[in-house]
């Protein structure tokens, strides 16, 4: 991988997560609820409902709170309401569009082991192979990266200006690669 | 239109969603929150957020309860935390994909009147043009629809089995109707 940048195209993310909600029909987990972790899990988890058909919760975590001032932990913008009723001995498949730290899924996953679920699947298309800043807890027993992939910018066609640009560009990346 | 289906690709969408965004920037209207209506909003939502950065809550509206069966009113999925104090006095930006019946965003506009916010605005993708089943209240001043179209049925990308069938049967409708 020379580029600097790794562009994806939506074609591309829609095809990832069709990919994943495959993997986990084939596997023996059945998930009763979807988590979206907002605002990069939305796409990935309306996308995977197609596929796996549950009701979506969404959570907003950021690192800048509602006042706009960065943080240096993850806060919570939105959380579930009735949350302990929702969860409790529930089997949970938790989407982001990708683990790079690992901080907000940690710290996602750890608050939501608070309410006694059965089980909490991790989701994403992208792991970075990297130093993590946080780990998940022993109660994560299943992890869905759709891909493995180096420590570098990943271009999301949901944050493109340009969107057809953006699509050439990946298009470009893969025939260098290819 | 001589379609019976109206394929609508990602990048499409997302063109649309550039369009209203510009066009609500240049309009008065200043929104401090979106309200995104799940599950149909969450990805026009997460892309208008690329150009106008505000926070996103998610509300899940559905005519299935939890329990799966089909129910002749809208139901709450999900609702905001405290959302008395996270909507009174604000500029609410509601986006959900589609005005088909009007039903559900009716619903969702008279539930979120309720916290008092200073203003709501509605974003959609598609307004079918067709008798509606229910109004907007009068509160509701500016409504935002990327395109008005035939009561059609629109495919719409994230429920595409095969999205690059999908991409390809817009090129050709496209191209058909051009």
């Amino acid at each position: 991988m020379k580029n600097e940048k790794f562009y994806v195209s939506y074609n591309t993310v829609h095809k990832l997560v069709k990919g994943l909600a495959q993997k986990i029909m084939k596997s023996d987990f059945d998930p009763d609820v979807i988590v979206a972790i907002g605002s990069g899990g939305f796409i990935p988890a309306r996308i995977i409902k197609t596929f796996i058909n549950r009701p979506i919760y969404a959570v907003g975590i950021s690192y800048y709170g509602v006042d706009k001032k960065h943080k240096t932990h993850p806060t919570k913008i939105q959380w579930i309401d009735e949350v302990q009723e929702q969860l409790k001995g529930k089997k949970v498949l938790l989407i982001d569009e990708v683990d790079d730290t690992r901080a907000t899924l940690g710290y996602c996953v750890r608050e939501l082991l608070k309410y006694n679920p059965e089980e909490i699947a991790v989701l994403v298309l992208h792991n970075k192979l990297k130093e993590k800043d946080a780990n998940f807890p022993v109660e994560i027993k299943r992890y869905f990266p759709a891909l493995e992939i180096e420590d570098i910018w990943i271009k999301y066609p949901w944050d493109a200006e340009d969107i057809e640009d953006h699509t050439n560009r990946e298009k470009a990346m893969l025939l260098n690669n290819g």
